[in-house]
């Protein structure tokens, strides 16, 4: 490894977990902060990684029968004003764009002019500049259900940001979808949110539970949030993703109505949904280790790394000729609806080489030396195994049974998170339990507590504050399919019908 | 048609071109103005046309090379400033962010609040922003070349908009790449517009020149700028696409430096290059006739449309069973890189259904009706023909030949595009059949004017400008590989060593 340090990241998760995640970032060379505050650089590794969530969750959707479009970046603060909650929901992280251009100040450097009459709003969610469009587009219901995507950059000015989690600008999806009934529109919320559960759970090999969110953490404007909910390394839950059913909410406020089959008009049924890249930063906080970033093979930015061994100079035309016909090889081969990615690395820079690899979390490591030509077979490492356990395979075996071994680590990477997640959720019905449970142990490192607590709520939005404020705990998310129980709140003792999800998040 | 009007555009091209484009736009379902001041909302027809744009031209870049990334929207003032003609070619029309959230203002109403230390700048290109990164990854020689393509939306706030061809926001992607040497910088500007061109031609189906710009229309920075120009049916030149040489400027103006392979520091060199959603209004106005867009099958938002004709109940199961089947095979095939996109327009709506296809530029209209289903042929129209113009074919032949007919119609649209240049392209040496051929004949149309006119210029800037004042019309390019040869300038009749494209222009 060249340094002293027993794994490739420092501090491990066990020392300090956010300044590990910090350092796995920029190990994995996906991203960096930018110079420009709370902003993000997705570098070309890491851009990868959001083209196949992309190009995946794209053709899902598709399935369900919505199409893309694109709005604009811009909403009049007039339209933010629509809906009151939304608006609320809002105000405090809007970047505003005030002038359209700039001319020469008094000292000679350039000033903001040309004043717009109403100030305009970078989008930081698109519900009322699209409904503005819905409101022309839609006139009957023969236009209905109308079931639209968008790709794009949304800005929420966020006093603290962490890198993919928490951005000022971030990339995501946003659904749009508007129905005749409620009942319509509900379902479409419940579809929303399995195709991200399916995507989460097949692709990104990280378990989510999901449920509907109280109405002190729904959407602005919503009248029911769902979400998906992952556990952390931490113990932390992640919202991975949410749907909304907006009622008729945002129809109102922008005007979209119908004419309906018995020829009335009627307001529509909208709902919205969305992940965004902090899919990434979950992803991270969820498969990596000491080492770095594991990639699941069937989301990796690349599948196999080929590292060519090349000690002598006579050695080199033969072992980079066959590091090349591997290659082509495996490039033939699909896995998961694309070709096998692969990189060829022949750099010749020591043993920094394959620990950069392990540091991507490309999921498989070939290396490649004129003895292992000799036997025609190769070296193999696998990402999801310890950084020494290597493996002499034949070449042909390896060639052929690569998807074998790229869905072997696929669900190597599931069964832990989800024994993990298991381990670490707990039925707690005591409050002095529920209260030790989520109090830090050590405290050098207040970020490792308890993990979920399914425990009892009565329903009252008192309880979730007191909750919240003593422990920094929040409902992650009311199950869906929710068993009923008799029981008594975890905080104020009074009957309660059911368990909730409670954790610390991000 | 169920309107008096004998096309399905109203005006014509003849009529009102201007005028004409814009109906075709909206006839089209491809985009429409929105609410927001220049700014346009792509609908699906026509962002399934930006999808194709998209797809193929990644990975052409790819296989050059490019890897993609993402930087921020946002560009503090002060980079803008670093590049002194860069700046002051932007400075006019940028959007500004001035504030970070919004309170309640004296009125009720909200306000802009939290100003800004330094104002953000909406990027209207990012050379700076991403030069910024650049300085940072790029140590040494063995960094370099650095090859990287953004996807992104830019705004720069245009006082006179024209949907797709000059909007506030647009869709776009930009090249930035950096070279040890001007030799390797220059010659991967060259590569992208040979990149550029060959989509455009090839895809587009739209004949290109290329060629240098002259001084001043450079790009804001570059030491020199290349396009592709096409001439429109209107005869005036659109600049398609550009490829910059940036010498050492903006390696100086954000200090990319890298350690040569003889340990000396030196500056970089730079190119950038793009294409944006631009290119859709050249489509259009390449290709459509007076009843509307005419796509080109090789980039069609789809392909073919199935018009299921059903005159009583009781045909109905038959005829749509027939469909289904038909479309199935169809989107079996693979026609240049992607399945056969297949629309099934069942709606019962008489004859403005296939009016809407051919509005919307689908290359294949196929009509099924019991008839044609008990002879096992169907019913197949092109748009590149006469909307009368129908031929039955046998279901096996039709299927079997399906992407000959494409291309066939592909060609078609090359052909003609083709010649439309060829016969609007001449070479002029007097000044005043120049301004002849420029000045518009018709009064009322003002927009019909000469063509591309190939003559001789001296080379001087105030050439260039009398021309552009008399007569609106620019030098599109300085042809690549142009001839040389002696003539006198057009405008000041001095020495000439070359023949450059002069036409209204975009």
């Amino acid at each position: 490894m060249g340094k002293q340090a027993k794994t490739a990241i420092t501090p491990t998760r066990a020392e300090d977990y956010p300044e590990w995640y910090q350092q796995v970032v920029v190990a994995s060379d996906m991203a960096e902060k930018s110079i420009v505050r709370g902003c993000m650089v997705i570098k070309p590794w890491g851009y990868a990684l959001w083209e196949n969530i992309r190009t995946i969750l794209d053709k899902m959707f598709k399935a369900t029968g919505v199409k893309n479009a694109y709005f604009p970046l811009f909403i009049p603060l007039s339209f933010l004003e629509k809906e009151a909650e939304h608006v609320e929901g809002f105000a405090k992280e809007c970047a505003v764009v005030t002038h359209h251009r700039l001319e020469k100040g008094e000292n000679g450097g350039l000033v903001p002019a040309g004043e717009l009459a109403e100030p305009l709003v970078i989008r930081p969610t698109s519900e009322t500049i699209i409904g503005d469009s819905f409101s022309k587009w839609i006139g009957s219901y023969r236009d209905l259900p109308m079931l639209i995507n968008q790709w794009a950059n949304v800005v929420r000015w966020e006093m603290r940001t962490r890198i993919f989690l928490r951005t000022s600008e971030f990339l995501w999806q946003e659904g749009h979808t508007v129905h005749e009934t409620s009942e319509e529109a509900v379902d479409r919320t419940h579809m929303m949110l399995g195709v991200y559960k399916k995507f989460a759970e097949a692709y990104f090999a990280m378990p989510v539970l999901t449920g509907s969110k109280t109405p002190s953490e729904r959407f602005p404007g919503a009248v029911d949030t769902f979400c998906i909910e992952a556990m952390m390394q931490d113990r932390k839950s992640l919202q991975a993703g949410t749907s909304h059913f907006l009622g008729q909410n945002f129809a109102r406020a922008s005007e979209i109505k119908f004419q309906s089959s018995e020829e009335k008009e009627e307001y529509a049924w909208t709902t919205s949904w969305g992940v965004s890249t902090r899919l990434i930063g979950g992803l991270i906080m969820t498969h990596s280790d000491d080492d770095g970033i594991i990639l699941p093979p069937r989301i990796a930015s690349a599948h196999i790394v080929l590292l060519p061994i090349i000690r002598k100079d006579k050695e080199r035309e033969t072992v980079m000729e066959y590091t090349r016909q591997l290659a082509l090889e495996l490039r033939e081969k699909v896995y998961y609806g694309r070709n096998i990615e692969v990189e060829i690395d022949a750099r010749d820079i020591g043993g920094t080489r394959g620990w950069d690899w392990i540091k991507k979390g490309i999921p498989v490591r070939v290396e490649i030396g004129p003895r292992d030509i000799a036997n025609d077979s190769v070296f193999v490492a696998r990402r999801d195994r310890s950084h020494r356990d290597k493996e002499g395979i034949a070449r042909s075996e390896f060639v052929a049974n690569i998807g074998d071994l790229l869905d072997d680590i696929q669900q190597t990477l599931f069964d832990r998170a989800l024994a993990f997640r298991t381990e670490n959720t707990v039925i707690i019905d005591d409050n002095s339990n529920f209260y030790n449970y989520f109090t830090p142990k050590d405290p050098d490192n207040p970020e490792i507590h308890g993990g979920f607590a399914m425990s009892h709520w009565c329903g009252s939005q008192t309880c979730e504050e007191i909750i919240k404020k003593d422990l920094s705990v929040t409902i992650r998310c009311i199950p869906l399919n929710n068993e009923q129980e008799q029981g008594s709140c975890i905080c104020c003792g009074k009957p309660s019908k059911e368990r909730v999800v409670f954790a610390k998040a991000y």
